[in-house]
């Protein structure tokens, strides 16, 4: 018997979406029913985790608190949070539930130590960038992370703020510029963290493009199908 | 205050992740606060529904009502069904729970009979077709409901099959077909009534494509915004 999987998601609405794709494309199946059982939760009036670790808006921890509830009492097994800037809330909602839930950046690390990588670069927003999620994640692992210099994150920024707008071409064009840094100064794979990124910027023969949605979806359907009892990032919270 | 959607799904998990894509695409917002409150139930072990019409599996009934009462608790103000076969059993998941369920076949005939669209073709699995769901609310909306012919049924079988395996240009040469066979006979639109048509089948100028998951996804923004009390199937049904 499968476990249920409970997703927290509407941060944003297209990446819970994008989630749920990769779950889906990625369970080995036949037919609906080889599918998991997974209760959504788009949640999106939790207010904007970015404004509030800034200091600027209402605090979405209690919003959080309330989606992870929802979700232990309709019947998930386990939960995971789709958003990563929401990790930053990560100790209050487990301690608010009787249920493991999955950390999406340690899931990451854990990935990248299997797989030999030793030094990250990291392309995400200044709200994630700051509140130094995949950093810790990674010293976990032992895995060294390359943030960008200053100048080159605004790069990032406005890239991504591109992709947001429509312009998927120039948004490729900035963060490819500032990825392509990050391998010169000796990165060996680039963390798409956050879910614009990967829209745009794919593995190529020169830079390996690591998606945390694809690995947490990875780690979403060991976890249901009882391939690992534990997954790495409850071992490591 | 907006109302919270419930998603009956899983029947099968894309068709689910169509629907969410569809509303959150046509929700008017500038930013994830002004998404809607949308709680998913991707029940994929519910049994196969044309199997069970056709009288060879599980009832799937239990399992429907199971996933209805779950969204009703978890907090939904009103559910919609991420399926066209599940509908056949409606009155039973209806009499299940306390809150309205908009109904995607009868909401589909209404906005036929909104857009003065008077004859319709139908294209969908033998199953749907047997069940004459369409064929039903069309009546109640004054729309006459063109099948195609027994052979052509089967193109239209093979044609989703097709798509289903992956050859989406094979899908839409035996599609296309059947629906310029029903333009011919006097259909002023087509009913893309299974989740796998409007895939490949787009509109054109000589052929006007109907999809009502898209339909759903606008009568459920409507629903939850209050900018319509009543959806149109639930005064019908």
């Amino acid at each position: 018997m499968k476990k249920v999987v409970g997703i927290i998601g509407g941060m944003g609405p297209l990446a819970t979406v994008d989630l749920m794709n990769k779950i889906i494309l990625y369970t080995p199946a036949k037919k609906d029913q080889d599918h998991l059982h997974i209760i959504v939760d788009n949640y999106s009036q939790i207010p904007d985790r970015t404004t509030a670790i800034l200091g600027n808006g209402t605090d979405p921890t209690p919003f959080i608190i309330q989606s992870a509830q929802r979700l232990e009492s309709a019947g998930a097994d386990f939960l995971a949070i789709a958003c990563n800037t929401a990790h930053f809330y990560f100790q209050s909602i487990k301690d608010s539930v009787n249920i493991p839930i999955l950390h999406m950046p340690l899931e990451t690390a854990s990935y990248l130590q299997d797989n030999s990588i030793k030094k990250v670069g990291l392309l995400a927003t200044d709200g994630t960038i700051n509140t130094k999620l995949y950093q810790h994640s990674c010293k976990t692992y032992e895995v060294e992370v390359f943030e960008p210099h200053m100048k080159m994150q605004k790069d990032v920024m406005e890239g991504i703020y591109a992709i947001k707008g429509g312009d998927l071409e120039k948004g490729l064009l900035y963060l490819s510029k500032v990825a392509n840094n990050l391998i010169t100064r000796g990165a060996e794979a680039i963390i798409a963290g956050c879910t614009e990124i990967p829209l745009v910027l794919k593995s190529t023969q020169s830079i390996r493009v690591i998606d945390p949605t694809e690995i947490l979806a990875k780690s979403i359907i060991n976890k249901a199908s009882g391939l690992r009892k534990k997954a790495h990032s409850e071992n490591k919270y």
